[in-house]
């Protein structure tokens, strides 16, 4: 089984506290890294567990207030400290290079390495990333600046080799490839072998969607269609629900309408208003609408193969 | 005895550990707050020491590298998000209204305070603050960049009422204000009354030295002379010079030569590189030099009254 993992990293919303830190998680394919917004502090948070910071290669920010990318800054110098070398991309839907300039300018840092900066579509879903193991896109959010949720998909796998079946057959080395992408194999004698008898099933893709600070927003749920694993903001309760519509935030029991409708397996919700001493108030709201919720706690890491 | 404090908030060079934060120091005199430098997280420390934020009124910050103002964005926003409505000072010899406005116009905020901006001299030592009870100037420092110490020098204090005195010689109420700036009292029937008679001599008053990132400098010497408390960086030790003097820092050997020179009475010594897990070798090496030394250890606070 591949890797497929989200590590909370901070689920607070406005002021953070000493247990709630801001917004950041870190999402890891087959160990491949991705910094999914990075609130201050967020450079602690992955020195904590472990992370090395020069495997981040990615970083999506959803919006620029500063509960979601005050880290950045620090951790993008800290990055140049160490002596990275490796290109690092930041994706998000404004204008955030202005912002690591003015910095860069007031300290008069030439970085080691290059920033690419990607203008992420927030109206539409659109990809803004690919690699031969996943494909991620824009998820249109409603906020009250430019805000972009990102959809993790994983590609297709390739089909798993029946070793036995191949030693039977004495399929060459140079074939195995092409059994792996669905193909038959034709033996040198002109004998075709059909792929099914060669392989076994891939193994299933999985997806992961995060969707960052929003008003309830029906557009989104054709995009999230079947997700496996859905983090979606919570930051009220229904009883809050003037205050929620009033910052654009949703309530616990829209992320789980939002959940049910999109028929996702599993819902996590954070960017906890720290209103809220005891969280169970904004999971049990939740879980009365979609059952198979979780609270995003800080520190926590989701599977998301094990999103039943 | 008033209070005149400095509590250790980070002491970290370059990238920051989980034990040692970003430089920020929180200078209490007579329970009026004073921040120093705000590093990333600063907010988080501040709360962990259950420091009222919207206490404090006046941020000074050394010079624009990223380990000395990155926590500044977000202790604003947070300031702002708890209703704050008090004008915030924040000195610093750069232009960091620009960065600070930047971050707004990201995020559309418009802040419920104002911030006024005080561009310091780092080129001579001039007064920046001044209310009656303490001055501020500032400290000339040669770093990378514009960069700037501060030096806390209470104003004298007034002379103390001896109440038995007062009572003996029927001293009313209106006049006690004079006999604390040190005049003598005059009866209704003529009789004077030395002021030494009725009052007892004032407290002492104390100076803080807040010396940041420096190469060794002695232009501070004169202006720092007499100190009570010196907080000076010694980011190597002497086996590292090349490297001081390369980056525009000091040794500690260095630091403990500006406290002997300034006879300053004590000596803290912080913005440690990490390349030093055992932080004795720099405490070690500025005591050899200057005896009365202490480590910047992060959550201790320095009474700048108790430094002999």
């Amino acid at each position: 089984m591949t890797k497929f993992s989200v590590l909370i990293l901070g689920n607070a919303s406005a002021a953070p506290t000493l247990t709630r830190n801001h917004t950041s998680q870190l999402i890891n394919i087959n160990e491949q890294y991705y910094l999914m917004d990075c609130g201050e502090g967020t450079q602690l948070k992955l020195r904590e567990h472990k992370i090395k910071l020069q495997r981040i290669n990615h970083i999506f920010i959803s919006h620029l207030h500063g509960d979601h990318y005050l880290g950045l800054i620090g951790l993008i110098q800290t990055m140049h400290l160490m002596g990275r070398a490796t290109d690092l991309t930041i994706y998000c839907p404004s204008n955030i290079k202005e912002i690591v300039d003015v910095h860069l300018k007031a300290s008069e840092s030439q970085l080691k390495y290059t920033i690419i900066y990607k203008m992420v579509n927030s109206k539409d879903s659109e990809v803004v990333f690919e690699d031969n193991k996943v494909i991620v896109s824009s998820i249109p959010l409603k906020h009250k600046i430019p805000c972009s949720g990102y959809l993790f998909t994983e590609k297709p796998k390739p089909r798993r080799i029946n070793p036995k079946a191949i030693q039977e057959y004495k399929v060459p080395k140079h074939c195995i490839n092409r059994l792996k992408i669905g193909e038959d194999y034709t033996s040198l004698e002109g004998e075709t072998v059909k792929n099914t008898k060669l392989t076994m099933d891939s193994l299933p893709s999985f997806s992961y969607a995060f969707c960052s600070d929003t008003k309830y927003f029906e557009k989104i749920v054709p995009i999230i269609n079947g997700v496996d694993l859905l983090y979606h903001e919570a930051t009220f309760i229904e009883e809050h629900a003037d205050r929620a519509k009033k910052t654009l935030h949703s309530t616990a029991k829209q992320a789980a309408e939002i959940a049910l409708k999109s028929k996702a397996k599993k819902l996590i919700i954070g960017h906890f208003s720290n209103r809220y001493p005891d969280l169970n108030v904004l999971l049990n709201e939740a879980k009365s609408v979609f059952k198979n919720t979780e609270l995003a706690v800080q520190g926590n890491e989701f599977e998301v193969s094990n999103s039943q």
